[in-house]
């Protein structure tokens, strides 16, 4: 698998699709991605099998609120400077970079950083959609330590940071984001080719470029469900269903702490139902006339209902016309360990999992 | 010069003394302080010019807010993860410890640390008093840099910080001190011997202990000028004069970006006139009926008017009886360089320095 600009735009509509509203829009990062990819070629993956056992890969992306990202531009080089940084530190070379998360541009930014660097990039993530915070990284979940961890600006200013365990490293890594204005770049778990064997959400870059190309390829919601269900089943995520139709009729959204926090709200077509929305950069939980359909880890994802393109978190705005589809986790999210960091309760609600219900 | 269990009273209450207000109240580091000299005996300094040309050493001291110093007790042992953290970092050993600023609590901070770890204190500080920010530190002013600099907490989380500028390395600093509780502890400004010989504030260890015994044998406020004067005027000061004598009438204190923010009120006895007097952890401007009295980068410090004792910003309260002393800045903070860190426009205020005007 090779990414070029002929399946470029799919990736990028991939990534937001799969993204839960977080990650950022990948906008900024697909234009930074496209004229890297002019200059010195397509991008080449490899697949997480092919890695040796004891190659050295670290995961990276960006720190920060959605909002923040959408206004403040990458230069495109933030992810050499924190992979730099962290080899000087570390006094290792990494053989491969690996996506934080795919979903929104972060799911971009190691290719970005592959063809500025030669180091080349899984295919595959630590998080096979967004999440807002460290400790929700399968590679932290399963043991690898989050430190050290670079963070830097773009202009080459950063810190590395080494912390006890992944929430203490993620508190320091957002309030350095606050230092930068608002944003960082983040390199860090730094682990083994057999440890991305054993954790990485597999052949998500892949996912992402089939999903892409599924919302291009659908005329309706329900030509969606069924284009990417497939794809997303191979990849070890349960089948996509439809959990809401409707209008957003009320936004509350703050930036607290180095998040974009809110609540929306969705009125149905027919004004009986409301669909409720919290989010923490990402889409968490959804309850409908106050019963609660899908919540954390798995994904809620937003689309426009008439063209079918994704809608982050940032982006949702009154008036618009949406569909919510929820996907069931991969496995790996499905363990007590992955439940106690990623559950409603993680992010600080009185709520525990609640299975999927479709209306 | 050596400070033991007969001068540490002493030391603190000078370092309190000559803080303007800021650098933490010396209470909980001056317990720290004796619970260590009391298993390892006392703390020899090294005058600066004793230092060889060549030798290496490092500035240190806490930040955050005076106010969560006052509540975060340390445990004594930051200051040994700050040093060896930025030795690890930079490949290099420390020969001695100078304090980034020797007002307040942060004046002792050198002294714990050295106990612990063999290494010898230099009899001298980058400030001469307590300042808010890095870049105000006489070292970074004359060109050294601030980075690397490391910032742990008292579990010994920590970063290593690489910035373009001292603002920069503040910026980080700060943020990061509030991920950490509000407070870390930061060394940094890895210079020569030659480069203490020419850029410190010479002997204010000694020039502190000297201060707190002034404080502790004067009767009124007229005998502590009286005491203070020589000792200030020797140490490259101007002689300290008698500013204003009131009563705290009115309050006001926020907690803004890491730093103590605020404006206090003090009422002459006779009710004629009054005293404002701007904060940011230090006492910065002091204006009486409108027209300004007293400005950084002067000393602005604050004792009880009965007791003598020196308030620190974070403890002044209402009602309290004060008399606020003026102390023109040495010589090092006169020149342009140093006014463009430190006058009043640095800190944002529209406003010219002030030569020190006497009632």
């Amino acid at each position: 698998m090779k990414i070029d600009l002929d399946n470029l735009d799919d990736l990028a509509l991939g990534t937001a699709f799969i993204s839960t509203g977080g990650g950022g829009d990948p906008y900024l990062y697909q234009l930074a991605l496209e004229a890297v990819i002019e200059e010195k070629g397509p991008v080449s993956l490899i697949d997480p099998g092919d890695l040796d056992d004891d190659a050295t890969i670290m995961s990276m992306g960006g720190v920060g609120a959605p909002m923040i990202g959408s206004e403040k531009l990458p230069n495109g080089l933030e992810g050499v400077y924190a992979i730099r940084r962290l080899e000087e530190y570390a006094n290792v070379k990494a053989d491969a970079l690996i996506a934080a998360e795919i979903g929104g541009g972060n799911g971009l930014v190691p290719l970005i950083t592959s063809l500025h660097t030669g180091i080349p990039v899984v295919d595959a993530d630590g998080m096979g959609r967004a999440y807002p915070a460290t400790q929700m990284e399968t590679f932290s979940i399963y043991g690898i330590s989050a430190t050290p961890m670079s963070a830097v600006d773009e202009f080459g200013n950063g810190v590395v940071i080494t912390a006890s365990d992944s929430i203490t490293a993620e508190r320091i890594v957002r309030q350095v984001g606050l230092a930068m204005g608002g944003h960082c770049m983040a390199a860090d778990h730094i682990m083994s080719g057999n440890d991305v064997k054993k954790y990485a959400i597999r052949n998500t870059v892949t996912l992402s470029t089939g999903l892409g190309a599924a919302v291009r390829g659908s005329r309706d919601l329900t030509e969606l469900l069924a284009a990417t269900g497939p794809l997303l089943v191979d990849a070890g995520y349960g089948a996509p269903v439809n959990l809401f139709e409707g209008k957003v009729i009320d936004v509350h959204r703050e930036m607290i702490g180095g998040y974009d926090v809110g609540e929306f709200v969705i009125a149905s077509f027919d004004g009986r139902q409301q669909m409720t929305i919290n989010v923490q950069n990402e889409y968490l939980i959804a309850i409908v006339n106050g019963q609660c359909v899908a919540t954390v880890p798995d994904l809620i994802c937003v689309v426009d209902r008439e063209t079918l393109l994704p809608i982050t978190s940032e982006r949702l705005r009154y008036g618009l016309r949406i569909g919510v589809i929820g996907i069931p986790a991969p496995a790996l999210y499905k363990t007590p360990e992955a439940m106690s960091f990623t559950d409603p309760r993680a992010f600080g609600f009185d709520m525990d999992y609640t299975e999927m219900v479709v209306a």
